[in-house]
């Protein structure tokens, strides 16, 4: 492949001298070079500010969010070339699956996310408006908008895909900028991954950045509208943290650093039972898959003191059934570290964990590798350790970065709870149990110490993800060893990227501020029925009154009857008398609604589609036989479809009676037309 | 009052040595001395986890939001002993009223959030279950548990009592103990405070303790569980930001700094208009409330270039009137500076700004200082400046915290967006103007560096809290040079103490784990109806599946004329062919739910006293004549109220039809008696 070239301030640059090699990870040759020599990253920086952030945010999240899933489209037809290029990583077909495909799915996971939870808008209104004053002319929303900045994405090695993808797919919704620098070890294939972006042409121009090289004075321009965030080692991640740009400029910063993550076996699941069994799987599974090198793999197996030697057993058995060697090769469970160097890293913690340690599984020194040279690739056999005593520091601190875990017994629940924070947070971890109760304990006593917990049980063993896959709709990240992070959990991550802003002023302001209709603002009744307006015509603020009715003695038994809704309060005033709300009988709150409905529809075809729910229905006065309905309907929030000739239009709907409180209050969810065709 | 003592390990304790005098900002006598000397701070940190931590975790969300309101009303009682004592700060009784009255304010606004909006249980479950696989086995929950660590709190001296309050509050709220470290220039207010609530009795032990003196070797004894949030200068920010403690450890690290806010006059508001009058009156009062030492105080006074010599004028004139003095007297408006010390830092900032600005109003060297000495006391006059070349980096970059604003012109409205920008990064700034859609582009082009904007205008201005201050409902903090921070806010900061967790699970273990039904977990169907069960009774799962009814034309056209809700796709069945939904006639969503609650509800009197409300109700698939509705009520969360002998419960609500599609799905809002007491 020659030096791999950066695409940066607009175009693919090569760098200025020959570059360090990459080599293959399972045959030793040399892949790529790697430089960043004259790159200008200050310059990088400064144009991913002026010219990609300008025109991401001309988009709307839905528009965002339809680029991503053709990106995600785009990419999967070129899956094929990245799970080749993939092998050269050490990775087997499997593992490069679980990058590649994982990368593929947070896209289309955040597409979809966007559409479904984010308004069709360049901006979001987040919670609801807060009353600032009892006269109703001082209210307070809270706005976030996009950083102005850039995304400086500075990944591991181990996800050459994934990992830049995860970062990128909640920045580019958000409307932020990219700019991604890969681990040299593995770039080539992030660069290629980048190169099939860039020639889709669907990103607009200045969205993504990709730095192949050393990261330079890169951080010395950072501001406070960039972020950094980064995916890798626990010491990088405090350098990182310190940086004096970083510090002097508040820049958010986000780290997730590899943890010691552990699993509980639960003391029910006994060898026999299906979790015993899925202990063990899952166990031989995160110790072999990317040949360990995950940052969210079990490290400790926390297993009760009786189940030491079973489980011990159970997991060689498995354990010598895994087959190192090319991970090209159909008949390899397992290929190689990412490189020598890794390989030299592995054995040097392993001979820290060894000070306490015993080995249950596997020779550090030695390993067959099929259709492979072990010793131009870096193979290594998978090693499983056993830590009969605890109370150790050396498991719960030292971390070989490869196929390695530690068996480690516990005595009792509360006892695992604290073995489990002994690894001063972690990404994951995991409980394998089918025991309801210990499964809860363990939970909420170990979750302040983690970011994700699993819990495996026969229930959900088939569709569950396993300990160590971190899924878009969740967080991702750990307190402290793991980096004190947090990425992905869907808008989560979104939100990472823009400001919060309390906005504080009038409603008619904050109307215009939000465009969304405002409690307090002026409503606009004199023209025709809003039902009558496609969206086209119809503005926030749109509104009609209808009333009075009045709720009858005869309507209230009648709706009971004809419902079945016979409930005491709306039938028996002796039984209505003695509630304590009540204190008669009053009508349903279903009634309410139903006048209501029947006060504002506008019955001819129009414009108006459907009724598609209710939101926030809070039934505040009872209503009495006698009193009398009016109905007041604003058109709170206007949601146009991408992709469909109606959209969403939300509104506001207060039910008062005569004396004009309020007895109802509710958003009216419809679908509308763009235009009206009639 | 002698030496001040610190609250630490259960005990006061006096300090080792003499001490640090502390003087009357006004009168400079000595008020007491201050000193940490000898308190072992590691303990102090100890001891919160070990004792205050778990006795505050015993305790639910609306168990502690009662005690913060306890607490509010005993500091109310003796608000009178802290007026006076807040005088000798410098400050008036208006000052006092500010920072006191606002502290109170604060516990009593996260006392009714937390009533509110949070449940009445010890966690919280955060945002609704995912779904992980289309099995319906395995489901995404987000939880929240407190940190299991101490937030140690250090606070800026122009706040002695709301400073301390508003960091507290939400401390205690999530369950998390606070260290309160006060700056030594004010401590001995904060000090008089903190005796004040431990004599209440009110608090657990543990939950709060206080450092008066210096920060020793405090943070070094921060661990990943503990948080540290900071309010003072951006340069102490930087340095404890880059605390080897806290990046060694990813120490949630929390700053709010002062910064170079502005205030931007709109183009419409010209002399004579209520927004020109507005502007000025604010800017002058941001000037001398607490003598301009505040860190959300307007510094910059962006004014439309044809404006500037109006305002100056206008301003002029009502400093004119503003009486510096004794702050303990009633005619005085202004009172001094913290200390002489700072008043010698305004001075020095004073110059920086006057190589680009000129006076147009104020002496920085002498004032008449009413009923006082004005060498002894920290007396100062209000300066205002101008510079009337805006691009000059001064008045962006140099900040007086004293009485000290500078007039700037701008040209256009994109103009005062980059000038806003160009403080990089605010706590607050204002638009007083009263065009909306001028507004509308200041707060959306402003946003991105602002933590909170304020939009004044004649509508608001009555009940405006004003530029300058925070409120407990939303954020404070901003980007940048304000810190990078984020408190306050309503519940956002109490999140802010707690740790989130996705936790996966399948429904049952889920339900377990979270205490509330998920979807697929088992029902309990073979008891009784789940409506004759009070609270404590009641359990989660707890179910009743009613139906089927059969939906007919009859019933559809006689809810159409009864209820008076026509809509063509209910009664006409030719135009309702047309609609591209439904495809011909449909029934009521109304007539749907209201059937629902016919199948479902138990009529006679039992515990179940009220329906209050539906949430999240959705109409999935269109109900045509003919179809028959079964409905499954669940019992999805029960929520007993603290001060009353009934509780709230949640109702998992799904209609489904003769194929088993779910046509409609709702939360039932109920209110359930403790007992049933029949």
């Amino acid at each position: 492949m020659g030096s791999l070239r950066s695409f940066v301030s607009g175009a693919w640059r090569a760098p200025a001298d020959e570059g360090t090699p990459l080599h293959d990870a399972a045959t030793g040759e040399e892949v790529a070079r790697i430089s960043a020599k004259g790159l200008d990253l200050g310059a990088a920086l400064a144009y991913g500010r002026e010219v990609g952030g300008p025109a991401l945010r001309e988009l709307t999240f839905h528009q965002r969010a339809a680029l991503l899933k053709a990106l995600a489209s785009h990419l999967r037809e070129h899956r094929e070339e990245l799970y080749r290029l993939s092998a050269r990583t050490g990775a087997t077909l499997g593992d490069s699956k679980f990058d590649i495909d994982g990368g593929i799915g947070v896209l289309f996971a955040y597409s979809s996310k966007g559409r479904r939870e984010l308004p069709n808008d360049t901006y979001l209104v987040e919670g609801p408006p807060e009353p600032l004053g009892k006269g109703g002319t001082f209210t307070g929303q809270h706005v976030c908008t996009p950083l102005r900045g850039v995304a400086v994405q500075i990944n591991a090695f181990n996800f050459p895909v994934w990992g830049p993808l995860e970062k990128f797919a909640p920045a580019f919704l958000a409307g932020v900028p990219s700019l991604v620098k890969p681990a040299s070890q593995t770039a080539y294939l992030t660069h290629r991954l980048v190169e099939l972006i860039v020639a889709s042409g669907l990103l607009p121009e200045g969205s993504l950045q990709l730095v192949c090289g050393g990261a330079g004075d890169l951080l010395d321009h950072v501001t406070a509208q960039d972020l950094v965030s980064f995916t890798g080692s626990a010491s990088t991640a405090q350098r990182l943290r310190a940086h004096p740009a970083i510090v002097r400029n508040s820049v958010r910063f986000n780290a997730e650093a590899d943890s010691l993550n552990c699993s509980i076996l639960g003391p029910d699941a006994t060898p026999g039972t299906a979790e015993f069994d899925l202990f063990v799987k899952q166990l031989v599974t995160e110790m072999t898959v990317k040949a360990g090198q995950k940052c969210t793999a079990i490290r400790r197996a926390l297993v009760p003191a009786e189940l030491m030697d079973d489980v011990a057993a159970a997991a060689t058995e498995r354990l010598g059934k895994v087959t190192v060697g090319n991970p090209a090769n159909e008949n390899v469970r397992m290929g190689a570290l990412a490189s020598l160097e890794q390989r030299e890293e592995v054995r040097r913690s392993l001979k820290a964990l060894l000070d306490a340690s015993s080995i249950v599984f596997g020779d550090p020194e030695r390993v067959d590798a099929v259709d492979a040279d072990p010793e131009r690739g870096a193979f290594v056999s998978p090693v499983l350790l056993r830590c009969d005593d605890p109370e150790r520091a050396e498991p719960h601190e030292v971390e070989a970065f490869g196929p390695v875990s530690t068996l480690i017994p516990y005595r009792s629940t509360d006892h695992a709870i604290q073995l489990a924070a002994r690894g001063l947070g972690s990404l994951a971890g995991s409980v394998v149990t089918g025991d309801a109760g210990f499964a809860r304990d363990v939970v909420l006593g170990a979750a302040p110490w983690h970011g994700r917990l699993l819990v495996l049980d026969a229930d959900n063993a088939k569709e569950s993800t396993g300990h160590g896959s971190p899924l878009p709709n969740l967080v991702h990240g750990g307190p402290g060893r793991a980096g004190g992070g947090e990425e992905l959990g869907g808008i989560r991550a979104v939100l990472h990227h823009m400001q919060r802003t309390a906005v504080q002023a009038s409603p008619k302001v904050l109307t215009a501020v939000t465009g969304r209709w405002v409690p307090g603002a002026p409503r606009n009744t004199e023209d025709v029925h809003p039902f009558r307006k496609s969206l086209a015509e119809l503005r926030v603020g749109d509104s009609v009154v209808a009333g009075p009715r009045r709720v009858t003695e005869e309507d209230v038994a009648h709706f009971a009857e004809f419902t079945g809704d016979t409930f005491y309060a709306h039938t028996d005033e002796a039984a209505a008398r003695e509630n304590p709300l009540f204190g008669g009988i009053v009508a349903h709150g279903y009634l309410v609604v139903s006048f209501a409905a029947g006060l504002f529809v506008s019955p001819e075809p129009g414009p108006v589609l459907a009724n598609y729910g209710l939101e926030n229905l809070r039934f505040l006065t009872p209503v009495k036989p006698g009193d009398e309905l009016t109905v007041t309907l604003t058109c709170k929030q206007i949601t146009p479809r991408e992709n469909a000739d109606y959209g969403e239009v939300r509104w506001d709907t207060d039910v008062t009676n005569a004396d004009g409180e309020s007895v109802a209050k509710y958003d009216v969810l419809t679908l509308v037309a763009k235009e009206d065709t009639r």
